[in-house]
């Protein structure tokens, strides 16, 4: 670093610029400094360039926070999300980051490791004044209640509520399983094992549920499940456990993720030297990158991301504006994958 | 929602309840309620638990905001991350939030798609009045420039300047293809297929180059390389380019990351009928976690991803408090993981 910056840095952080400074250096209106500074205002490209000149020329940093106060607004929207999703989170992080910062709009992260801790986490939610809320975590009647009294709006994503009226994005679980066990108990398969998620899962439950429940409509006896964790690890261990439950390897196996039936299908070929898919069929949900990996080529239900963390924005940006509005929620329909590691005819 | 519960709600909305209101209803100071919400902040059990109690039934939302204009601290830090990153984000990202938490600091996600964009984003990330950034993006000199003139504390992560005092935490990417190539040459490979990442990805650029050099310093004359983007598909077509400009399969491809190397492996076996590592030796560098599935077991660099994240959190944390501290660049070695996917004997 030479002097000179050094002196610069030390000049900005004992003395702030404002907008005043600005403007008077550019030679232009406060109100135009301000409008360059305001996500999604209107500024001409030269307005723009003339204001950004003499700011950087001045060391000036905008204080959004300052701004907050007076509007009432952050710009910020907490996303609230546990470790063990069911999906990897990029997709879901890049997608609602990008689309929220098209608003002008923030992501603030709060991880859980569990989503048991949701209770701490909320307390500092609350204290960042943040906007919103998506939420792709699990929360009780009570934790929601706590929300609600705080007056904070929110949209929970890839969870639902049937007896709530609450903001809600998600995939269609139940529906997906049930295309996936139709499929393959028109295919002839008879024996089946479920490998699911962790217990405190909301979308692992929904998911298992809804094979279950379409198996037993359909007159299938021979069903066992074995619990994992979401993990490669936990789907190869599932299949050994479903081996030894049933005294045999089942005719097919539905995992509660795609990384599970993964490691299920690693297991079969690798530990077990059975061929996927002519011995056994396996399948996943979620549609995640590896799942369309040559090795695997996963018969899987898709979800769409794209859509679905554009369907959250869009209800929690509205909700911000207009908090009086009524609960919706968006269920949106998974993207049918026949690959190579089921037997479907 | 009961008509109760919107009535709170809207009560919550036209008049704030302050921390007075809570002290006075806890029959507390009101300094005690400032330190139950203040991260870090000691207090008792049951003071903490009386106080939550009389904030939870006023709808006492804390205003860190306001205090952070007073304090001059807003307990955020941006993270700015490329999306096209070599590692999944979910291990930066999720160590990140979790490690700055801990320390009551939340992370601000600001993503890009192209590295090429980070001129617009700094303009945003500095009105956030964030804290301090941790930079997993590649910056010019001008730009560095520009946030040292703003006085902002930022660490880079996973980039090194050699001819610059900064901060910065990295992984040893050129040791790292140093004994790749070591290991590769030994065990008498000849032909070498280099992919790379983007042609703006300086994680790339060192690790492409570390190679290159290293098999110029051996004498290996039979190099090609070719271009890729960090993905799947790249790595397979990564290797189709090889093989063309080669006039044959190498002997042993070295790609940039991970991903590309599985890309590799499965276009060699799935596409061209090679066994890897029979005919064909495949590394990577990253060790994310498909790389040791059963189906890959990848010869791979492995980071050091939660000493590294650690690491930048409290340089991050150091200069906030204390922005003279001199810049240090901290660089640890990768973890050598030899796997099946390359013949290293």
């Amino acid at each position: 670093m030479t002097d000179n910056s050094a002196n610069n840095r030390n000049h900005a952080n004992r003395q702030r610029v404002t907008s005043y400074d600005v403007a008077r250096h550019a030679g232009v209106s406060q109100s135009a400094v301000s409008r360059c500074f305001k996500p999604g205002a209107s500024v001409s490209k030269k307005m723009r360039a003339r204001v950004m000149k003499a700011a950087e020329e001045l060391g000036y940093q905008p204080n959004a926070i300052a701004r907050s106060l007076i509007s009432g607004r952050s710009n910020m929207a907490a996303v609230v999300i546990s470790q063990k999703t069911t999906l990897y989170y990029p997709e879901i992080l890049v997608e609602l980051s990008q689309r929220m910062s098209e608003q002008g709009v923030r992501v603030l992260l709060f991880t859980l490791e569990h989503e048991s801790d949701i209770d701490d986490l909320l307390d500092q939610v609350l204290q960042y004044q943040v906007d919103g809320m998506i939420v792709a975590a699990r929360l009780s009647a009570q934790q929601i209640d706590a929300i609600e009294r705080r007056g904070l709006p929110f949209v929970f994503y890839n969870r639902s509520f049937r007896d709530r009226q609450i903001n809600a994005v998600c995939c269609d679980q139940t529906e997906g399983e049930r295309w996936l066990v139709n499929r393959l108990v028109n295919a002839g398969h008879r024996r089946f094992g479920i490998i699911s998620g962790p217990e405190d899962s909301a979308v692992s439950m929904e998911r298992t549920q809804g094979a279950l429940e379409r198996l037993r409509e359909l007159g299938v006896k021979q069903v066992a499940v074995a619990e994992g964790d979401y993990s490669y690890e936990s789907g190869a261990a599932g299949l050994l456990t479903l081996r030894a439950e049933m005294g045999r390897i089942p005719d097919a196996v539905i995992c509660a993720n795609d990384v599970m039936a993964i490691g299920c299908i690693d297991a079969a070929r690798h530990q077990l030297g059975i061929s996927v898919p002519a011995e056994l069929s396996v399948v996943g949900f979620d549609g995640v990158g590896p799942a369309r990996w040559s090795s695997y080529d996963l018969t899987t239900v898709r979800q769409p991301v794209g859509r679905m963390t554009e369907a959250a924005v869009s209800m929690i940006l509205e909700r911000v504006e207009n908090p009086d509005l009524q609960p919706e929620k968006r269920i949106f329909s998974g993207l049918m994958v026949e690959g190579g590691s089921a037997r479907l005819d």
